[in-house]
């Protein structure tokens, strides 16, 4: 694990498209997605991207979108990390002052899970119920459960609201925060387009 | 988030079969598997399953062997979480004293990546390393990367670190920890049946 006290976020994940065509459909996403503004790694496991936040949440919206515009049930796993001690500074790309690349549409309905993992907060459970409470007032929020809150909504919801909640939970002065996000996309499970059941 | 100061393990999963007939092969391996000495609930994203730590990794372990025998191309991604604070003592079998309940073959080669985060422990970072360790000492260690440490060998090897080095990270007298895996069979990245690439 390579994981300094910068601020490069960082996020390492996988596109589940459930098709015999899984290989054309990431390829297709990546390559009509412009990655430019972030560092990028694929192994046979996850893609990992690490940059300036807006960047990185950009691109992983946009390779969801995409790979999800074919309408076929997909998962998308992610970790994103930040403040890592060990962390090195390559392999990123900071300080990138551009508008982000990408243009998010509204996006189809999506249900998901996350969890928030303050690693050197004290008070960390705080941090954790705070961010509960941002995801109902913004509207997304679907459920309880253990181990992780149900966020539901368009694609651009969801993804603006991590966005926005990564970024409040990074509290003090070396913040070094974990937050896990599965995402289910034209499930049959969905009961109807707009409710996760 | 729900999530006590009590021993049950928890593990919310979900299985990727990267086919059209995701659902026979999730649906035919939880047919298959003797889950009878976990807690367990399905929604629309994930399974969590709750109980005695092995029963727990026994569970998973059977499931994943089950539904990667159809030979396709399956992700798994699953969080192991103990001892969160605000967990109920509820929806689990624990006291279970029982021999684990399903036969592990060998199974096929997976790759697989993994990250500890043990919550409320000072120096954290000192266990994951030694954790790291721990899988050059079982001949499971793969890579350093960013975020993750890569894993792996046969799916019994693999399962069978994650176990130990789960229960290894539980330090202290209230540990909080969780862990995650991203895991790949069959997959056509897999440069031959023995190498992650
Ligand atoms: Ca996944």
């Amino acid at each position: 694990m390579q994981c300094g006290t910068s601020k490069i976020i960082g996020c390492r994940f996988s596109l589940h498209p459930m098709d015999s065509e899984f290989i054309s459909i990431i390829q297709g996403a990546l390559a009509e997605v412009d990655l430019s503004t972030v560092w990028r790694h694929t192994d046979d496991v996850s893609t990992v991207i690490r940059g300036e936040g807006p960047h990185v949440f950009n691109a992983l919206t946009a390779l969801t979108e995409k790979a999800a515009s074919h309408g076929k049930h997909m998962a998308m796993n992610a970790t994103f990390s930040v403040g890592c001690p060990g962390d090195t500074a390559g392999d990123s790309y900071m300080g990138i002052e551009d508008a982000v690349k990408n243009e998010i549409p509204e996006g189809p309905y999506v249900s998901s899970q996350f969890s928030l993992y303050p690693l050197n907060q004290s008070d960390y459970m705080e941090t954790i119920y705070r961010e509960i409470n941002r995801a109902k007032e913004r509207g997304v929020y679907n459920e309880s459960m253990h181990y992780a809150t149900g966020i539901h909504g368009s694609l651009k919801d969801v993804f603006s609201f991590y966005e926005e909640t990564f970024a409040e939970a990074q509290i003090g002065e070396h913040p070094h925060v974990v937050m896990t996000i599965n995402m289910s996309i034209h499930s049959p499970s969905h009961g109807g387009a707009e409710h996760a059941r």
